[in-house]
Parts: structure tokens; C-alpha cells; sequence
């Protein structure tokens, strides 16, 4: 086969170089200095205006590599990264993440690819017992429920806010069958906590229904109190609870929601109870976390993210609902060309109507080759001039100077200009607090103990400075 | 650095052979039966109920690529393969991917990773360049508008009507500020061609408005005369006409609307012009057939497929809009966590305003390692038992017996059950149509010849029975 520019035999001797053009990166990516000095705008002097005329030649490629992309990227799995929250990455995932490239298959029904999508149900039904999510999750040979790869936590919010939706428009008409859809729709309301991710309060936009933000207790947490008079007061408006975003491991601060309390009154409220794990999920896995999932019985859908701690890279997010009736009901589309002769038979999953895109890659294959996860756990020593914010649950610790917002906006803004280490703030309570995430698989402890010494130099220069 | 199960020494040793894999599964991928044998369910028999204890031996791993994956893909890049559209797939871009998974950076602002975001801005200047786009599509460094990469054309469609839906609030309320929001959306109608694409249908349904289908000419185009009368029709009831998607390129027949009579309209009343030229796009690089494209400029947003066709590994589905802030307006929420220090310079795009998900991969990595594309030209040899049902403008060709759909729906069902080669169907004006599509790289004249020599002797074979 020859191939535009490239054959075959080309590709087998480039391919190899970018093996080791790979493992040499991350073997050496301590070296780097991992947020970039580059100013907005410095990749379009470095090429051309226009698409070259005459395709540069491999090598030409290969240089720009290191001329124009490595100055600008911010290094994700560098030990001194500890921002955001970590995105996973492993050989084993790399490897995978390489065939399904070269199947390079388009897996939005059944017979689009068999395999693509037999392979997700199996391993969704893996992953969801090794977390032991109650029996109705998973897919079996004849459930009625059963996991999806999603690409990202957002989708899967949107996707299960979609579904409550239809849900209850649908539920409402069987008993009120004069109700227009449009009116219904006016009246819904969605919860979520004030602590949870910006995605969240985004879904509710797109799916054009009022969304509310649930004030939280002094850890951070949705409490059911508080969401039960929240419920009375819009009921008595003519308002219609219909969902409730729930989050394990808030992106600010890791709270927990409390899912035992808000569980039962989502359930006799009729209201989709979405649990939303993006970040803790993966530690469920471990038995000493696992009952920070307790509650996920109530639930109508739960989500979390393999891609940010379980070494599957970006992205692979999984979710699992209890009645995929729900879900596909809310979407199904059935044109003729992506019809099939099995499309009826309970034993076929197609994809498509489970997610927004259409289209899909084969990312189930990048799931069946890792292996076993290992918890983190930090240390964070005492320095009376500090505070944590937050109770540290798992890989994340938020803590600030003791002192006004403005002096942490200062420390904040040194320790990112000193581009040793990389962090990113967030607000509980109305402080301004710093996020120290553990997230490169590459990073000891030796690291966690210089990015704090590293932290607390820094504070005391600036108050040093402060003092004079 | 050592990981979980591999470490770099490994990932070399193993990467390399993957390489091998990949190349030799391209190479010989004509021996492989296009369409798979397998019975829905196949899979889960084939390994374990559960995750194993003990991981696999990396040996064990590939084994199951053979035993378990294999037997259950449909090879779209199989010269045997001419169902759906095509898939891009190429050498270049699969070790741009390998790339941008070891990178694994998740480039949801600028600062998240500045590389991952202006190779993006500029690549899709570069390509908008190619495509003779209007000045106003491009980003360049003081420009309004400006492209980014969604993953599939489904998100485009989606992320345009919802842009549309703000601005046209956004625009009632500064005259009218006593209506709600609310009251606004339920009065909104979308439109699109009664052959788009089931994702245009099903972005309206997540979106809450009414869309309407335009019915086609006898080339299954839209035209201006017929959307003018809706829209009269539509105004009279007292609902506001606010998006229209046109397509170039539909995916039953590739029919292309008009878009010089459809854009005027659209201009005149305010209504977001989108065209989702997913499958056609790609052919406008070449100048014979830009025309084909002439009306854009009327157009809001315009959106193709480089992964359908341009050598780009899925997914890259390319979008451009004329004025960001109508899109950004439509998603933003800026929590601190979320914030940087660029973040209010006019050079600085943070493209998670631009999509449904948060995070987002480097794809543009893979657009700059392609060259230029190949435009296809199918020869289907005359048989005075078939008629071709659609004009054939590029890859696609419809065609069918002459006879009842029964016979039609028959001769695909043989023609598949056969496995030498996979297409699927379309209706075009109540008729079952087959598609068959020219979809894989090496797909060369010969495949063709010998699949329209296949299809000849089935449908022989079944006239002949028919008349006994």
C-alpha cells in the first residue's frame, strides 16, 4: 500500500523513532520546566502564513517538534505539576491508544464494529464490579443498565441531565397528556452544589432549564437538610424538581457530597440523582475508599474519570446508568443508513444513542491494558504560618497563608512566575485558597517534599518583604 | 521513571513491535474479511466475567488482539469497505497521535497548554486558507472570528445552534427586556433540509426548539423559494425563524443545498446560517470544486470533516465561525480555578468556550503532519438493470434495481451477507437506495471494478431466481 508521502516502510522506521522520541520525553521530563515563558501569540512567527506549497520533509517535522510545540506546552505529567487535577498517562494505554488509531473505526452502532463496542460493555461490567457498583449498573447478558465511554465528566452530566428531562416530560404527559412539552420544560428545575464544576451549570444552559447552586456545610458537602427545603420552597413556586447533580471529590476542594442523605430524597421525589466522580472515582476502587461511594444505590447514573488517575490517558470518562431505556430515549434517531439487521435484538448496544457525538473511537481497547492502580497519599507537612483549607481526602490539598486573599494572590502568582512548580487557585468560603494536586504518575515524594520547600521559601521571602 | 506493569525500556521494546503490527495489519488488510462473522454477544464469551487478579502477561495481551479483537472489526479501511462515509486514516497522523498521547495535555485554555491551542488557531487559518474561506472566518492575530477543532460534525451543528439561540435572545431582549428567556426559546424554529443529517434533528431536540424540515427538489437541494414560504408560514404563527443548517454534501445522496439562494434569506432575517459540509468539505481545496462552496459568505459558522477525508485521523471535524464572541457568549463560565493570567488579551482563545466538553485533546498536531489530499473519481460502468438516484458530484455514488424496494433491500442484504465488500442503505424519495461510498486510502479502480463486477453477478443471480 502506498500512502500519500509516506509508505509502509517508512512509517515502521519513523514509527520506532517516535517510540523512543516518547520514552526519551518522559523519561526526561523533570528536566523541563514544566509551565512555558511564551507569551500569547508566540507560535505564528515561528511558521509560515500559509500551508506550505511543497509539504516539508519529515525531518523538517520532526525539528519543529522541539522549535515551535515542546517551548509552548505545559508539561502534564511533570513532577512539578500540580495544577487542575492530574490527567492519567501509561505506556500500556499509549500502546492501545496506537491500534485504535490503525483499526481507526467509527463505532456509533453495533455493526459499525462489533468489537468496539462488545469490548466497552464487558470492560464498563469489569470496571463497575471492581468499584462494586450495585448489580443494576452494569450490563450482564440481560440487564437493563450498563456503561459508556463518554469523552469527558461534561458530557456525561449533559448526557444524564438529557435523559431526566425527557424522563419527566414524558412521565408528566402520561398524566397530564394537554401539557405541552415547551411548558413543562419552563418549569424544571435542576440542582447541584455551589462546589460543583462549572460544567455543571453549563449543562443546565444547554439543556435550557433553571439550574440551582445548593449552599454547602463547612466541609464543603451538600447536606440533605438543606436540599429538602430548597425542594419545598420551589415546589410551592409551581416549579418541578426533576434533577440533582451530586459530586464526589468537588474540583475546588474534594468534598463529598452527603449521597445517603440526598439519595432516598431524590428517589421519593422522582428526581435523576447523577452522581458526578470525575476526579475521586478511581480510589473507589481501593477498599479503603469505597465507602466514600455509599449512596450510589439511589442513584440513576454515575460518572467518573479512569483518564484522570487510573492511567488510561485522555479521554475516557465511564458512566453507567441503571436503565439505558432512559438514556436512549432521549436521543434515539434511527435514519436508514445506520440501520442494522441486529439493531432489535437485546444483546446489541449502539453507542450513539448513549452520547452526544455521533461518532466514537475504539477507546475500550486502552482499558483492558492497564493493570491495577496505586492511592497516592501526601504529606503535607505543618507550617504555622499555613492553613488547610479543606479535610484532605485524597491526592488534593488546599491550603493559603494565613492572612487576606491579596497575600495569597501574591504567593500564587511567585510560585508560577518562578516556573518551578505549577498550581492553580480556587475560592471556598470567599478565600482565595491555592490547589496543590498530586497528578504526574512520575511523581515521589522527593518531589511533593522540594515543591514545599520550594512554596514555603517563597512565602518567606514575601513576607519578609511584607515586614519592611 | 518506572510505571505500573511497563516501564520505557519495555514501551521501546514494545512500541516498536506495535509499529510493526500496525503496518503489517494496513498492508495486508485486503486478506481480511471486510465485515466480521461474529453474532452480537460474541465477545464476553471469549474472556473473563471479571477484571483477572494478577494482570495479563503483555504477551497474553496481543494474543487477545487476534483471538478476541480482531474477529469482531469492521475494517474501514479495507478497499472492500464502501459503507457509511469514509474514515482518513494515515501514517503521518497516526504518529502525530502518538504525539499528542504522550504530550497528554488537556487544552481547555491557553494556559493549559499554549502550544495545543495556537498550533490549533493557526492550522485552521492555514486550511480555512486552502478553502478560499471569506477573510472574515479567519482568526490571523486581530481577527473576529477564527476556527477550532470539535470532535465530530455533530457537536459543530450543536454548538452553532446554540449560539444562535443566545444571540437571538440576547437580540429580543435588548428590544423587548419583559420577555423571559423562556418564553423566547418556546416561540424559537430551527431549520434544516429533510435530508440532513439525524444529528441536526437530534441538536434541536437537545437544545428544546422546534426544527423544521424543508422538503427537497428533485436533486434533494434545498432552495430558496421553498424556505422563504416556511418561513412566511412560520412568522405568521408568531414564532421566530433563528437557525438554519444547509449541507453540502447530504449523507444519503451528496446533495448540496443552495446556498446562494439560502444565505440572502438568511442574512435578511437574521436567522445563523450553518453549513455542515462534513463529507464534502474536504473536496473544496480543489479549486475545481470550490464552486461548490459559493455562498459561505452568507454563512455564520461553516463546519467539515478532515477526518472523512483529508488524510486526518478521526476525530477532527473542523468549524468556523465569523464572530467568536457569538460563540463564546453562548458557554461561558469562568470559574477561578479556571483562570489565568492571559486570560482578557484579545490574542489569547481559550477554546473550552468553544465546545460542549471541557477538555479537549492536541489535534491539530495531526494537521500539520498531513500533505495534500487526492480527490477521488468513481467510474461506475452502465448495467440497463440499474439506476443511478442521485447526481454523483464526488465519492458517493446511489444507485438500485430497477424494481420494488423489496428487491432492493434483498439484493443488500446478499451483497453484505456475501462479506467481499460492506456498504449500507439510504431512502431518497420513498426508494431504498444503496450507497456505496468510496471510503479507504488504498482503495484503488481495481476494487471498485471487481466490487461493481460482484454487485453485477448478485443481482444476476437473484433475477434469476426471482423469474423462476
Amino acid at each position: 500500500m502506498t500512502t500519500f508521502g509516506m509508505d509502509a516502510a517508512e512509517f515502521r522506521r519513523r514509527g520506532k523513532e517516535m517510540v523512543d522520541y516518547i520514552a526519551d520525553y518522559l523519561e526526561n521530563i523533570e528536566q523541563r520546566q514544566v509551565y512555558p515563558d511564551v507569551q500569547p501569540g508566540y507560535l505564528r512567527s515561528l511558521i509560515p502564513e500559509e500551508a506550505p506549497e511543497q509539504p516539508d520533509s519529515y525531518e523538517d517535522v520532526v525539528r519543529d517538534i522541539e522549535r515551535v510545540i515542546m517551548p509552548g506546552v505545559t508539561h502534564w505529567h511533570s513532577p512539578y505539576f500540580y495544577a487542575y487535577f492530574p490527567t492519567a498517562s501509561s505506556y500500556p494505554a499509549m500502546l492501545a491508544d496506537m491500534l485504535s488509531g490503525a483499526i481507526g473505526c467509527i463505532g456509533f452502532s453495533w455493526a459499525a464494529s462489533p468489537a468496539c463496542t462488545e469490548l466497552e460493555t464487558v470492560m464498563l461490567d469489569w470496571l463497575g464490579k471492581m468499584l462494586n457498583l450495585p448489580e443494576d449498573f452494569l450490563a450482564g447478558t440481560a440487564g437493563q443498565g450498563g456503561g459508556v465511554i463518554q469523552g469527558t465528566a461534561s458530557e456525561a452530566t449533559l448526557v444524564a441531565l438529557l435523559a431526566a428531562r425527557s424522563r419527566t416530560v414524558r412521565q408528566i404527559q402520561a398524566q397530564s397528556p394537554e401539557r405541552t412539552e415547551t411548558d413543562i420544560i419552563s418549569k424544571l428545575v435542576a440542582y447541584s452544589s455551589d462546589q460543583a464544576h462549572s460544567s455543571v451549570e453549563r449543562a443546565g444552559l444547554i439543556a435550557g432549564v433553571r439550574m440551582r447552586k445548593i449552599a454547602t456545610d463547612e466541609k464543603f458537602a451538600v447536606r440533605g437538610e438543606t436540599f429538602s427545603a430548597m425542594l419545598e420552597e420551589d415546589k410551592r413556586k409551581g416549579l418541578i424538581p426533576f434533577y440533582f447533580c451530586a459530586t464526589l471529590g468537588t474540583t475546588p476542594s474534594c468534598a463529598f457530597d452527603c449521597l445517603t442523605e440526598l439519595g432516598p430524597i431524590c428517589n421519593a421525589e422522582k428526581i435523576w440523582m447523577h452522581i458526578d466522580a470525575a476526579y475521586a472515582g478511581s480510589a473507589f476502587i481501593c477498599p479503603e475508599f469505597r465507602p466514600l461511594l455509599n449512596g450510589v444505590e439511589f442513584a440513576d447514573s454515575f460518572n467518573f474519570n479512569p483518564h484522570k488517575w487510573l492511567l488510561v490517558n485522555f479521554d475516557c470518562s465511564t458512566m453507567w446508568v441503571k436503565k439505558r431505556a432512559d438514556i436512549i430515549g432521549a436521543f434515539k434517531m434511527d435514519p436508514l443508513y445506520l440501520k442494522h439487521d441486529h439493531q432489535e435484538s437485546g444483546l446489541v448496544t449502539d453507542y450513539r444513542h448513549w452520547q452526544i457525538p455521533l461518532g466514537r473511537r475504539f477507546r475500550s481497547l486502552k482499558m483492558c491494558m492497564w493493570s491495577s492502580p496505586k492511592s497516592l497519599s501526601v504529606g503535607v507537612r505543618e507550617d504555622q504560618r499555613f492553613e488547610i483549607s479543606a479535610d484532605v481526602v485524597l491526592g488534593l490539598v488546599c491550603f493559603r497563608l494565613k492572612g487576606s486573599n491579596e497575600l495569597n494572590e501574591t504567593l500564587l502568582k511567585r510560585i508560577n512566575s518562578a516556573r518551578k512548580i505549577h498550581l492553580v487557585p480556587c475560592q471556598l468560603a470567599g478565600r482565595f485558597v491555592l490547589r496543590f494536586a498530586v497528578c504526574a504518575r512520575s511523581t515521589e515524594s522527593h518531589h511533593v517534599q522540594e515543591a514545599w520547600a520550594h512554596i514555603a521559601e517563597i512565602a518567606s521571602e514575601l513576607m519578609q518583604e511584607l515586614q519592611h
